[in-house]
C-alpha cells in the first residue's frame, strides 16, 4: 500500500495524491441525454484526475438558472466517472433568480467574458452585490474586463479566481494584485504553457510565443494548472477531430515531459493540480486515492484515441501508470476498469 | 466691496468665487520663448479662471524632467495672467528620475494615455510605487486602461483624479469605485457636456449624445468641470483656427445657459470649478478674489476673436461682467486691464 505518503519515489514511479481538475469541459452541459458527461470524465479519471469541477459553459449551452442546473445535474448523476461539482454562470438576466437554493447546490459563479459574452461592467457589479461573500467568484476574463473584475474584488475585499490566464499583460496584473494582498488566484492552461500560436497558425485560443514566456517566468504567481476548453478550441480551430477527451489525458505527458527537462518539479504539479485547488475550491480530500506517475522513459505518445492530439507521435517523458479511488485501482496501464460512480460534491465544503 | 460672500445675488447679477481651472492647457509648453503660457493665462482670467492647474501634456511636448520643468517654468514666469500651478507627466524612463526636488516642485503626477502615449501597466505600478502617497495623481486614462488605474489605486489605497471622462462605461466604473469608498475624484470637460460627435461629425474628441446623457445623468459623481485640451481638438479635428483661447472663454456661458434653462443650479457650478478643486488639488483660497456673472440675459455669443468657436453666433443666456483679483478688477465688460503677475503656487499647500 502506497497510501498516507502524498509523495515517494520508487524507481521512476511518483505518487500523486488524486488530482483535480479546477476547469472541466463539458461541450454538450445542459442537452437532454447529453453523454459527454459520461466522456469527459472518463478522460479525466484516465487521466489522473479523481475530481473536476465542470465549468458552466459548455460549447453553446451553459448553466444560468434551476432549468439547466437540473438538467446537467441529470446528465451527471449515474454517468459520472469521477466526482465532480457543478456551478452557475452569470448572465445579466440572472441576478435575482440565483436565490439560495441555487447558491448552496453550486461550488462557485461564473463571470463569463470569452466565447462572444461579455459582461457588462454593470452586471458583474450586481453579482458582486448579491453573490455571498463565503462563496467563491471565478472568471476568464482578460484584459480590460480583467482589470475591471480585479478592480470590483478590490473595492469589494472578496476572492476571485481567474482562469485560463495567458498574457504577458493579464499575469502582471495579477501579480500586482497579489503583491497588495488582493484575494487573488489564478490558473494557466496546460496547452497555453507547451503550445504557442505561432506554432499552430491559425489558432487564437493558444497565447503568443513572448506571452508563454512570461507565463513560464511568473509560474510562482500560477497557484494552478487547468485544461479548460483551450484543447478542444485548438482542434477545433485548427478543423482537426475534437472530442471531450481532447487535450485532457496530454496533462500529465506534458508537465511531466518539463519535470524530465528541469523546467518543473514534481511539487509545482503537486502544488498546482492537488494543494492548491484543495485549498481555493474548498475541496474535500479523498482518502486512499492516488496517482502512480513514471518519468523519464521515453515514449511516443499515443493513447489510441479518435480524437486529434498535437502530441500525436511527439516523444513525451511521462505518463499515468495507475489510478487508485478509495484503495481500487480504477485505471492500469492505459485501461480503465471502473463503473460511473463519481459523486455530487458541489455543496460539500 | 463684494467680498466675504462667496455667493449672492443682485438683479441678475451673481457672484462666483475665482474659478479654478484645474486642466489648462497650454499647446506649446517646454519650447523656449513660447508665448503660449500668456495667451492662455490671459485667456482664463478673462473666462474668470484666477488660477489654473497647467496640464503637462501640451500638442508635442510635456513636462517629464528637470530640464522640461525648468523651461516651462521660464516660459511662465512674468508672463502668466493668472495664479499658476506646474506638474510632471509620467513616462516609461522617468520613474526614478522624479526625485524629491521635482516632487515638492509640482503639483502633481499625470499618468498620459491619451494622444498615442499608452503607459503600460508595470510602468503605472512603478510610478504608483514611488510618488510620494500625499502628492495626488491625476490620470486620462479611459476604459481598460482606467479599470488598470483604477485598481492599482485600490490595492495602493491612494488617491487618484480622472480627466475628461466622457463614456458611460467610465463614468460607471468611477461610480462603482466611489460607492466602495475608493478614493477617486473626477472632471469632465465642459464641452464634453454641451457637445456630441453627432453635432460634428468627424469629431472623435467629443462623446456620442448617449454617453453625453450619462455624464448628465451621472452628475453628482462628477467633481469638477473642466477645460482640457477638448475645444482645441475639436477645432483641430474640423479643421478649423485652433488657439490657446480656444473653448476657455465658452465656459461660462455654456453653464449659465444650462442654468438659466434649469439644468444646473449655480451650486452645481461653484461645487465644481472653485470648492471641489480646491479641495482636491490642495489649493489656497484666494482673498477678495471674485467672479460677476450675469445669468439669464440673452445674447449672441462673440468674443471677437480670431479663432473659430462651436458658439460663434450661438444664442446664450450668461456671460462673464467683472473678474476681481485681490480686491482690483482686472476684467471688466470683455476688456481686461492687467499686467502679468500670476504666481507660480505649484509648491503651496
Ligand atoms: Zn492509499
Ligand atoms: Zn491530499
Ligand atoms: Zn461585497
Ligand atoms: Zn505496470
Ligand atoms: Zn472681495
Ligand atoms: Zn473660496
Ligand atoms: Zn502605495
Ligand atoms: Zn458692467
Amino acid at each position: 500500500d502506497v497510501s498516507s505518503v502524498d509523495f515517494k519515489t520508487s524507481h521512476d514511479t511518483y505518487i500523486f495524491p488524486g488530482l483535480i481538475n479546477i476547469a472541466g469541459f463539458v461541450p454538450v452541459l445542459t442537452t437532454k441525454n447529453s453523454r459527454d458527461f459520461a466522456e469527459a470524465t472518463k478522460a479525466f479519471i484516465s487521466a489522473g484526475f479523481t475530481t473536476a469541477l465542470i465549468t458552466p459553459v459548455g460549447l453553446d449551452d451553459r448553466i444560468v438558472d434551476d432549468r439547466t442546473l437540473d438538467q446537467a445535474r441529470a446528465n451527471a448523476k449515474d454517468s459520472a466517472y469521477c466526482n465532480y461539482a457543478l456551478s452557475v454562470s452569470a448572465s445579466a438576466g440572472n441576478v435575482k433568480s440565483l436565490d439560495e437554493e441555487i447558491q448552496a447546490d453550486v461550488k462557485y459563479l461564473f463571470i463569463p467574458f470569452q466565447d462572444s459574452v461579455s459582461t457588462q461592467v454593470s452586471v458583474v457589479a450586481s453579482h458582486f452585490t448579491s453573490w455571498p461573500e463565503d462563496k467563491l467568484i471565478v472568471t476568464d476574463a482578460r484584459g480590460s474586463d480583467l482589470a475591471s473584475v480585479l478592480l470590483l474584488a478590490s473595492l469589494h475585499g472578496r476572492s476571485i479566481h481567474v482562469s485560463g490566464v495567458r498574457s504577458k499583460e493579464d499575469i502582471l496584473l495579477i501579480s500586482l494584485s497579489k503583491a497588495k494582498h488582493l484575494k487573488v488566484t489564478c490558473d494557466v492552461s496546460v496547452y497555453a504553457l507547451f503550445f504557442t500560436r505561432e506554432q499552430f497558425p491559425g489558432s487564437t485560443c493558444l497565447p503568443s510565443s513572448d506571452d508563454q514566456a512570461s507565463l513560464w517566468k511568473n509560474l510562482d504567481v500560477v497557484d494552478a494548472f487547468s485544461i479548460g476548453s483551450t484543447p478542444y478550441e485548438l482542434a477545433s480551430e485548427l478543423k482537426k477531430s475534437a472530442s471531450p477527451w481532447s487535450g485532457v489525458k496530454e496533462t500529465l505527458p506534458l508537465l511531466l515531459t518539463a519535470v524530465s527537462q528541469g523546467r518543473l518539479s514534481l511539487k509545482d504539479i503537486k502544488d498546482r493540480l492537488h494543494d492548491n485547488p484543495l485549498r481555493i475550491f474548498n475541496l474535500p480530500e479523498q482518502v486512499h486515492t492516488h496517482v502512480e506517475v513514471v518519468v523519464g522513459r521515453r515514449s511516443l505518445y499515443s493513447d489510441g484515441a479518435h480524437y486529434w492530439s498535437p502530441l500525436d507521435n511527439v516523444a513525451v517523458a511521462g505518463e499515468v501508470h495507475r489510478v487508485v479511488v478509495h484503495g481500487q485501482t480504477v485505471f492500469l496501464d492505459g485501461a480503465l476498469t471502473l463503473s460511473p460512480s463519481g459523486r455530487d460534491t458541489s455543496s460539500s465544503t
